[in-house]
């Protein structure tokens, strides 16, 4: 199968078009937020200040959280940056400080549901180069289950963006197996993306290192969680993917395979050792590096690797097709990364 | 310069022995301990519970820590051991839970120069096949720069073990450079291993994650720790290692070289990029896989991976030399991994 072929069988993107990447890891940001229920104050709750022409910032609990461009929000100039970058089609997701699992409940579920709305809005003027992976308020299992169904029934999204943990809580742990059995069942997509890390305190220098070395080690021990805690053999046919190739995942898995082998309270835990477990996760490319892209593949395997960028932030992979190119030269490997790969992840093929 | 050769360089291995290894990562327990200062119980103040004839357990707070063999304690235990795996030199530092950092300062110093003095007494028992990494109570500076001098002027140790973090504070952290700018005086080797890592309540799973997972992770956060806090830019004579490969750090390094393209504020912090920076650390060879011990040496250079074992705790390499020959044939670079890297990480050229 040529890539231009790819394209023609996936029958969706614009006439014309020569891209071919499916980018499963992308955000959006609304351009406001409605005021918060209730009238009142409600801590962690997001409100947007205008900066620029094309920048606002994010405002949560009175301080500036984040800048952000109008390609969170406006899906022109989210087309314009696709064409130049070879990607065909974006799953959009929430940035993941919008998940607002610290947000009481019912609030947070209204976020979810605000935020979820505007995507399908964004997805509705895509002209079919978008889909949707929604946001879920994790902090409480049946609210979660419940906009579950509704974006996935209601607005047709592929899937939902979880947390690396809801908390402080790991999302392998076994309270959320409700959760992602129902995701099982609907044939939901799971995107795993760190948020508010684990190790905050252990970072010696500016801000950006929650996202250049928290994010990546909560996502490792996301995905640790979920091998250790036996997700994957209870719910075989679960589609869970992690951001930024799984974080520091891959590199403590000869260890966590080492410690199988030599603790039998770890076996106890796991019928199938962590090696083989991994190949049974999704992760994405985010990683910056031929190397260690070679190495993901080796590790979760061929069909197991995504495109992802964390566009239109600035701290992102720019050239995401060039870079699956430059780390591997067999043709049908690049195009399982750079969408094959996304089209089975997200069931693209049963839309 | 063949294996051979290296042998009779250093000059101090038994005769009759064709070990070459020098084993960076390796662990004393004392085969008891002292009453803590003062007459009563001290926070943290491990004791020794006999368990079988070649086992104790160590309590600490009333509670069993780990159940430890006699090789722990006994030399000719070690020196067996050693002769069946081809290791010729063990460098002894305290197993990580001794350090005691949370213990009291004065009271803790008491316990780094009682462990300190076994060590000692095993160095010399070692028929020359043993030196010493000592431990320090960080927790105190000056404390801890008194009992370097100690141990480096007046036992002769090669330099110290210290922990990723003292009390949930990575060691880049400034506070921290007196102790290190002290340790490149004295030419005193630096062996960073984990402790108490961050992340502990994002393990799902049974205790000894905490070991498989947290260590590693806690070890990633310390090493990108020394780089985003200069470290090395400010002491580049300093021999500084880090235990488990480094740990999480080789897979963090390419998204920390990308932040450091992308913010400013992070390159205000650093001069060097953080892939040069790395080559100016030590990493042990403790990864348990060939792959990644092959990427180790790409990441940091092939002048600063060491053989390193955790002996003699069950989870640990069994085999470490033939792990470094599974991983490389070239003969030079097998020498440099198994002695040649640790002779000039412990500046044993100059004993």
């Amino acid at each position: 199968m040529s890539v231009g072929q790819g394209v023609e069988r996936t029958g969706r993107f614009r006439t014309g078009c020569s891209c071919v990447g499916i980018d499963v890891h992308c955000h959006l940001v609304p351009a406001r937020f409605p005021f918060p229920p209730g009238g009142g104050p409600v801590r962690g709750w997001p409100s947007m200040s205008p900066a620029t022409d094309c920048h606002a910032t994010v405002i949560i609990d009175e301080k500036p959280y984040r800048s952000v461009s109008d390609a969170c929000w406006v899906a022109e100039r989210r087309l314009e940056e696709m064409d130049r970058s070879g990607i065909a089609m974006q799953a959009l997701s929430p940035m993941p400080e919008l998940f607002g699992y610290w947000i009481e409940a019912r609030a947070g579920c209204d976020l979810a549901r605000y935020v979820n709305n505007v995507i399908a809005s964004l997805v509705a003027e895509g002209e079919g180069r978008f889909v949707g992976l929604g946001g879920v308020p994790m902090q409480d299992i049946d609210l979660a289950i419940a906009e579950l169904h509704r974006i996935v029934g209601e607005l047709g999204f592929r899937g939902v963006e979880i947390g690396s943990n809801v908390n402080g809580v790991a999302i392998g742990d076994e309270r959320f197996h409700p959760f992602f059995s129902e995701a099982e069942k609907l044939g939901a997509a799971v995107f795993v993306h760190a948020v508010r890390p684990a190790g905050m305190d252990r970072l010696v220098g500016p801000a950006p290192l929650q996202q250049i070395l928290g994010y990546p080690s909560d996502v490792g021990f996301a995905a640790a969680s979920v091998i250790t805690g036996g997700l994957l053999q209870k719910l075989p046919r679960l589609r869970i993917a992690f951001s930024h190739g799984g974080g520091t995942f891959a590199s403590l898995l000869p260890r966590l395979e080492q410690g199988y082998s030599v603790f039998p309270a770890v076996q106890d835990i796991m019928p199938e050792a962590p090696s083989l477990q991994a190949r049974r996760l999704y992760v994405d490319s985010l990683v910056f590096d031929a190397d260690m892209l070679r190495h993901l593949v080796a590790v979760f395997g061929e069909e197991r690797v995504l495109l992802g960028t964390d566009y239109p932030f600035n701290f992102r992979e720019k050239e995401p097709v060039a870079r699956i190119e430059e780390a591997f030269a067999d043709e049908s490997l690049r195009e399982r990364l750079t969408f094959a790969n996304a089209q089975a992840f997200l069931a693209l093929d049963e839309v």
